[in-house]
C-alpha cells in the first residue's frame, strides 16, 4: 500500500495557528486516491526538527513526503520546486530562540536539490480546481526550506527513493483579519482541498526514478 | 418594515464573473436583523447606470442601500469612506466602450461625499468575525464610485434620507487562479457573510440623520 | 510678481528625515518660469499646523500653493486630487502625540474638496520627463490631507483665489536602505526637480477660476 | 593584476532600454580598488549566451565574475545567492523566441550553486552606503539565472577558480514612468555606484577557495 507523509509546523512568531499544522491534522488518517495519509506535526526548532523527521520517515516508510508549511504574504498555494543548503533565522528566530546565519543544513551537502514531485503538474491541478497556486522557485532559508532540504537529502540515500515535495500555505482569513496592514489569505477548506489535490497528483506519476527537472 | 438595497454590477473588463453579482443575488430576497434585502444587479455603463439606479431607489424605497463592486488586487472586504464627483474611464472602458476622462457625475454636485452607514463600526464587525477587512479612502473613478456618489446623492434629495455606502469585494479564488501574476483572492461564502454582516451593522444603527464622519 | 507657496513637512514617525522639508527648502528663494518660490516646513501637529499655515497664506498671499509630503511605500510622486474633510491618526499619532480617530477637519466644512492645479498635466509632465507619477485619489487621514483640505478652504474664501494642490513623495534612497523589508524610493533630484515641474504646469495655467476636476 | 569580468544583457521584452547593459559598459575600463574591469553586453538568448560567456571567460581570464541583469518590480540592488539547473522561459520567449519550458541548463550538472561572492557583505556594504539591497534567493529561471549557473559551473573547471556573482537591478525612472501600474525604480547613478561597491566587496576578499555559504 502506498504511504504518503504529510507534514506540518507548528504556529511560530507571533501567529497562534499555523494553518499547516492544521491541515496536515485534517488530512492524516485519509485516503486519497488509494494512498494513505500520515499526517504530522514538526517542531519549528532548527535542531530538533531534522531528528522527529528521521524517525517519521523511518517508522512510516513513505513512498511519497509532502512538507507543508505557512508563508504570511503569500496569494496562492505555492510550490516549492528548489531547496538550499543554508538556513538563515537572523530575521526571525525558531521557536527555540535559535537565531543562527548564513549556516549549512548538512555540511557536506549539495548546495540545492530539486524537488521530486510533479510541480507543474500539481499547480496546474490546483489551477483546473479554480484554486490560485504558483510554482516557487525559493523556500525562504527558515524551517520550511529546511524540511524540504532534508527530505531530499534523505531521500537520496535510500532505495528505492521516496518522491518529496513542499507547499507553501497563505494566512487563514481570521489571520489576515488581524493585521494592521492589507494581507491576502486563503480559505481553509481550500486549502485541505489543494493539498489533496497535490497528494493525488503527486502518486499518479508512477513511484520511480526521481524526475530531474521535476516537471 | 426596514428595506435594504443591496447592488451588485455584472461582469466588466476581462472577467466572466463578477462576485458583487453573485452576492447581490444570493440575499436577494433574504431576512436579516429584520430587514428584507432587495439584491439587484447593475449594468456596467456608467450612462445607464443612474437611470437603473434611480427606479430601484424610487420602486423599493430602501431605508438603507449598500453598492457592491469588484476590485480586482484587493485582500479585503474594503469599506468606502468616499465619493468622488469624478468619473475617469480612460484606462477602462465600461461595457458600452465608453471612456470618459476626467468628467463630473453631476454638474452641480459638490466635490464629494462622506457614505453614511457606519464604516468604521462595518470593518470592526467582519474583523471580529475573522474577516480580512479595511477602511478605504478612494472608491477608485470608475462604476463603483459612481454609484457610491449617485447614492448619496440622490439620499440627500430625499426626506428622511436613506443611509448609503459601498463595499469592494477581492477576486474569487477562481478568477485569481487564471492569472498570470500573483493576486489575492476571498471565499465566495466568505463574501457573502460579510455583506449580510455588514447590512447588520448598518441596519443596528438607528435610521436617522447621517452620521457626520459615518463613524 | 507670481509668488508660489510650497510647503514641506518635518520628520514623523520612526524617520528622520523628510525629503519634503528638504525639497521645500531647497526650493526656497528660486524663480520659477518667472515665479517666486517661498518654501516652508510645516510641524507634524495637527492642533498647530492650520495657524502656521494660515500665516504663511496672510503673510506671502501666494498665487500658488503646493504642499508636499511624505508617503513610505509609494513608487512615483503622486499627485494629489482630493482633501477630505477627516482626520484619523489613530494608527500612526502626530509629533505631539495627538491619536485622533475620524474626527473632522473643519466643523462645518464640505466633505471634501478637489485639487485645484492641474494635476493630469502634472501628471504628464512629469513622465514625459522620465519620472514615474501618478494621479491620487486618497491623501490618506493624516497630516498631508489636512494641509491640503486646508489649503483648499482658505482658497475658497479669498478673492482671488489661489490654487492648490498636493504631492506626496517616496521614500529617499538612504531612508528605504533601512528597511527590513523591500521599499520602493526616489533619488532627491529627481523629487527636487519634479516639484520644480509641477510649479511649472500649475503657474502656465493662467490664474483664475479654479478647474471644476482639476483636469 | 586582478581582473574583474562586469556583464550586462541586452534589452528584451517590451523594454528598450536595459540598464544592465548601461552598467557593464559605463564601468568597462575603469580600474576598482586596483581591479580592471572588463565590461560586456550578453545577448538574450538562451542558446547563444552560454558560448559568449566561455569566450569572454577564457579570452579575459577574470580573477572576479559578476553578471548583471533587470527585474522589473523590484525595489533594490538585489545581490543573488543561489542559481538554479533549469530554464524555464515559457511565459517570456527570449529575444530570438525560444520559449522552453523547464530544460536544464547543463545536462548532468548539480541541481544548483550558490554564488561565490561575499554576498551578506554586498548587501551591507550597499545599505551603508544609503542604497537600497538585498540578499535574494531565486535568480528567476531566465537568462539572468542561466548566466549566473553558467559562470559558476564554469568555475568549478577551472584551476585556479574565480569567484562569481550576480545582481539584479530595478529599472531606470524613465522606464518605470511609462508603466501603466506603479512600478518601483532607481537612479542610473545609483545603479552604477552600487557596482562598483559590490566589486569592491568582492575584490577585498582574497582570491582563494570559494565561500562555501557566500557569507
Amino acid at each position: 500500500m502506498t504511504t504518503v507523509l504529510v507534514t506540518g509546523y507548528e504556529p511560530f512568531s507571533t501567529f497562534d495557528l499555523n494553518p499547516s499544522a492544521l491541515v496536515a491534522r485534517a488530512l492524516d488518517g485519509a485516503d486519497v486516491s488509494g494512498a494513505s495519509v500520515v499526517g504530522r506535526v514538526l517542531p519549528v526548532d532548527l535542531a530538533a526538527m531534522p531528528g522527529v523527521l528521521r524517525d517519521l520517515l523511518e517508522r512510516h516508510a513513505p513512498d511519497l513526503a509532502l512538507g507543508l508549511g505557512l508563508a504570511a504574504g503569500i496569494t496562492s498555494i505555492n510550490v516549492e520546486r528548489v531547496a538550499v543548503n543554508l538556513a538563515d533565522l537572523s530575521r526571525m528566530p525558531d521557536n527555540r530562540g535559535l537565531a543562527v546565519a548564513d549556516a549549512p543544513l548538512a555540511a557536506d551537502g549539495p548546495d540545492a536539490f530539486f524537488a521530486t514531485v510533479p510541480t507543474r503538474r500539481i499547480v496546474e491541478r490546483l489551477q483546473a480546481e479554480g484554486i490560485p497556486a504558483a510554482l516557487s522557485y525559493s523556500a525562504g532559508t527558515h524551517l520550511c526550506n529546511a524540511a524540504l532540504y532534508h527530505l531530499l537529502c534523505a531521500a537520496h540515500d535510500r532505495t528505492p527513493a521516496y518522491r518529496a515535495g513542499f507547499l507553501h500555505l497563505p494566512l487563514l482569513p481570521e489571520m489576515a483579519a488581524g493585521q494592521p496592514a492589507a494581507t491576502p489569505s486563503m480559505d481553509f477548506d481550500m486549502m485541505r482541498r489543494a493539498v489533496q489535490l497535490a497528494v493525488e497528483a503527486a502518486v499518479e506519476v508512477a513511484i520511480g526514478p526521481a524526475l530531474s527537472i521535476n516537471g
